[in-house]
């Protein structure tokens, strides 16, 4: 009740809120939210000021306050994060047909930058799965310098989009077409890496090649290769669910942190395997990583010019290769992080622009230590926030973390098992499958998991982008079908002994909707040969020109067949446009008296008169 | 008064229809609009059946009635709209690029075959100037066997359409949209012809094209042809305008047949003096149409190939080179032959899955006798009605006289000025030109000259078939925009010493418009400090599952700023979807209860217990 009672003593006489009713005004809602696409010119205008100071470089506000108790829960956070993103940095470089350094190059810069820009401790940013597999083809055909780039424009496109105030683009993405394209990448994925866990060479970067191609080598699935794999999985889900047995406090505090760094467990233990054995003499039992470049990656602008074989790529040849892809590239890394940030707010309201302009930095930067395009990890933000995290302090011990992985580690990588990889990622993929969300969506409103299976379908089929394109069309048009088909509520009475139809549209009439209304309209008027039609406007917020002329050839028609037309109880602005349409035919019907039969009693003597 | 008492004596006691006041349940309409793509079984099964046969042949029903008082206004009007056709053809021809007697070609089939299918006894199906426009640069690069299939395939997509039951595809096609693409089909071709006006050479499909060629060529225009053109049109405006001029009765008479066969009359005047000036033996003076193949078309089934000088085209090349114009060409065909009955119809109701399998067969038909695509024509379905026409049979008089045109008239075609077809088409245009649409939208809705504007330019500078879709797009993005931004009514009220905010938002709840709901009341519910949010669901007729989860995250957050939410006077769907999210949240915040004071005092009841 705190809220009221500071309100209430701060009210002086005459001040409006003392009112014990009121409706607010739009000067209420003093910090609106821009309209479509406005130019946030506040942002630049303000940014000398001491509050956008503060909005812009959150870590000024907390970092004066930290204390020191806050370290160590933010190192212990950070390691543990750590931990998680060296196995998988790498499993995606491996996703993204790059060589795993890439993983690990990507993995750091986000962190640092994040900790100056980000406004939400837990999220981390890095290489997801999802980011991996769209950069897949171009990385496969043309070499990393395209994945350097795309991380390069996707940056610059969030920023863009952040300082624009462009992120409510996201919105058009619904629930069911999130769902049904993470559920395909995820499939997608899986499906790419059933190759590396049985330990059979070709191709396989789609859904569909990627199963065939294991077809068509059945025969040369490699024993080792495959128990290794199979056993990664069945380990890593052991790992997980460990915290399920029961125990004494120590027990759980133990199996959190080993379910926590169960990746990194799995790749350590899956490497001395592979090591003794290589060791004992057997080279050729485990498919193995190879040679990763050690050190830290060249700190350079991103490559604006290509060579691919023979061929010279000018930018614009290398924009167009890329092509939609960085158009859904932002998207998506806007939707996983903004996604990410919200989950983990806990009912504090997230500053989206704040969060595209820190990962657009982070990309940005990342471009320049050959980072491929990052974005909101929700696995390690998940791990960030279960140990107790802090303050993004954390992200930093996670970067130094990759950085002296990058430059100690990288022989020991050489022994990591494919297999072992794959199966990190199998098991990764299987959580990613959103049977929760369908089921939910299936639950609650059956129509929307059609957009579901559409987009899972296309997004297997034709490929990520095009299938969430389908997607998003396909939910337009449920849009569109139900602005086009207003229920109407259709009532019959008899006032004074006219009989009268009155009818109740539930929405405002858009263009597509109109004939319809005229067409069911006339149609009903004539079935219950009715004298008077009402056309209730309660719940008409607006009208467009083009179902304002069709409801004038409605009202003419019905006039035609000497039927009086009552516009009636519709709100200003609908009523306004109708007027200003055609005023000849609306003057004398357009009523908001509440009380119906007084109107058909006025109408009445205006005819008989 | 006669339909109420009609109905009032056929009702028994105990007929529902005899309570006073009711509400109209679904099955009292009982021939509902099929939903979105419905198959129209019944067309099939029902075709044995007398009152499908007479639905789908509309001649069984007018033709046994037949007076012979009908047959003189028939003709006459026949006689009138073969007048206007006959120019109007050759010039339509001269747009599509094709030799002029393809125009006549296209205008006599139409006219037989809706006479049997067609429900509207104005309207006359013919060659129009927009559909010439749009198989013009498909005749001009690869010759009329591209019109001749276009004709066919636009035919039979019309049909499937029409036996689909998808007509209603047209309605996303708004009036400014209508009226933008109209106008610069309009300004196009008129800016097409301005090089035969002028009598230069060069080519000029394009509207930049056009205009570019008659400046690069302005120092070769040749005098006489530029001034009969001009004088031309001159003539023409002055002949529409012949009936302002006051007189009498019989003036009136003269006024308005000379006006309906202005056009006939100036080509005859333009051709008797090329004629002459030619017989004196100048005869470069005026550019002529030259020889016009005489005799009636071969009927023949449409070319499924084709030879382009060296290349063979097999049907699915040409289908290829065909492209989105066979899309674009159904939908057009459909949206002017519609639009057109509905003006003629005159309140009674239009048949549009009649009208559509008439206008199919139409072209199909045309297909057979080297016709290129034909649609209703505004202007000539106008001269008929001027003309009393009393039943389509007035068709077969035009068809006739096309016919007998072919077979005599064609030598004398070879004197007609291109100057004087130039003149009539752009008199034409100059009327097409949608200023009185473009005024009436800025006059009702400002907002709605958008998209008129935008598909004026996209058609102008992109070509008229993506100009179209660039509009249907934009006009979609209106209305997604609507649905995602829906107005909100604040209210704050105290009620039993509670701070309450009332949220009334105007209209159902979609994936898009989620997020901003929540922001807003969580902002204002924050900034107002109350204790109570109330959700007033009058206007909110339905709920999609993102905006229902987006509403859980809403009461989740806010229940941790310790406010209670109050879903209140939801309708049964929407409130179902959210109770199916998440019961948990809703289960005690749903209220129907009127009494907003009850409500709150059971809740602080709650609270307080």
């Amino acid at each position: 009740m705190a809220g009221r009672d500071v309100e209430l003593n701060g009210l002086r006489p005459g001040d409006p809120r003392s009112a014990v009713n009121r409706t607010l005004s739009d000067e209420d809602i003093s910090e609106k939210i821009p309209p479509f696409g406005a130019f946030a010119v506040k942002s630049f205008r303000g940014l000398c000021n001491r509050k956008q100071l503060y909005k812009r470089f959150p870590i000024i506000v907390w970092l004066p306050s930290y204390s020191w108790g806050y370290m160590v829960e933010d190192i212990v956070a950070g390691l543990s994060v750590g931990l998680t993103v060296i196995p998988q940095g790498i499993a995606y470089a491996v996703i993204a047909n790059l060589d795993p350094q890439y993983g690990l190059y990507s993995a750091f810069m986000g962190c640092f930058v994040y900790c100056i820009f980000g406004s939400c401790k837990d999220v981390t940013i890095g290489p997801t799965a999802i980011m991996s597999l769209m950069v897949q083809v171009h990385a496969a055909n043309l070499g990393p310098d395209f994945a350097i780039l795309s991380a390069f424009l996707t940056g610059c496109a969030i920023l863009l989009l952040g300082v624009l105030n462009l992120g409510f683009l996201v919105q058009f993405i619904s629930l069911p077409v999130t769902a049904g394209f993470t559920s395909a990448a995820a499939i997608t994925i899986a499906s790419g890496q059933m190759k590396s866990l049985l330990g059979l060479s070709g191709k396989s970067n789609e859904f569909l090649e990627s199963w065939i191609n294991v077809f068509e080598h059945i025969g040369e699935v490699r024993l080792w290769d495959s128990v290794l794999g199979f056993g990664t999985i069945a380990v890593l889900l052991l790992l997980m669910n460990l915290k399920n047995i029961k125990g004494g406090p120590r027990w759980s505090a133990i199996a959190k942190y080993v379910a926590l760094a169960r990746n990194a467990i799995v790749v350590i233990v899956g490497s001395v395997i592979a090591f003794l054995v290589s060791e004992a003499g057997h080279t050729d039992v485990f498919l193995l990583t190879g040679n990763v470049t050690s050190g830290m990656p060249p700190v350079q602008a991103p490559p604006f010019t290509a060579t691919v074989g023979d061929r010279e790529y000018s930018f614009t040849e290398m924009v167009g290769e890329l092509g939609t892809s960085l158009i859904a590239l932002p998207l998506i890394a806007i939707l996983e992080s903004i996604a990410i940030a919200k989950a983990f707010a806990k009912g504090k309201s997230i500053d989206a622009t704040q969060e595209m302009i820190a990962l657009g930095l982070c990309n940005i930067a990342g471009s320049f230590v050959s980072s491929m395009p990052v974005t909101g990890s929700f696995t390690r933000s998940a791990v960030n926030n279960n140990s107790g995290v802090r303050t993004p302090l954390g992200g930093v011990t996670t970067g130094v973390l990759v950085l002296l992985a990058l430059g100690l580690l990288t022989s020991t990588f050489y022994y990591i098992p494919k297999a072992t990889l794959a199966g990190v990622i199998i098991a990764a993929m299987l959580f990613m499958v959103e049977f929760h969300a369908a089921s939910e969506i299936w639950r609650t409103k059956r129509i929307d998991i059609i957009p579901l299976i559409v987009t899972l379908v296309a997004c297997l089929f034709l490929g990520l982008e095009y299938g969430m394109v389908v997607g998003i069309a396909l939910n337009f048009v449920f849009v569109l079908h139900q602005t086009s088909r207003p229920k109407i509520v259709w009532e019959r009475k008899i006032i004074d002994s006219k009989a009268i139809l009155i009818v109740t549209p539930d929405q405002g009439l858009v263009y597509s909707c109109a004939e319809y209304l005229k067409h069911q309209v006339i149609k009903m008027a004539t079935k219950e040969s009715v004298d008077l039609v009402v056309i209730d406007g309660t719940h008409i917020a607006s009208v467009d020109s083009t179902s304002a002329k069709v409801l004038v050839s409605m009202a003419q028609d019905l006039l035609l067949q000497n039927r009086t037309v009552i516009v009636w109880k519709w709100k200003r602005s609908a009523r306004c446009t109708l007027l200003r349409m055609n005023r000849e035919v609306f003057q004398s019907c357009v009523k908001n008296d509440e009380n119906l039969e007084a109107i058909v009693k006025e109408i009445k003597s205006t005819i008989n008169r």
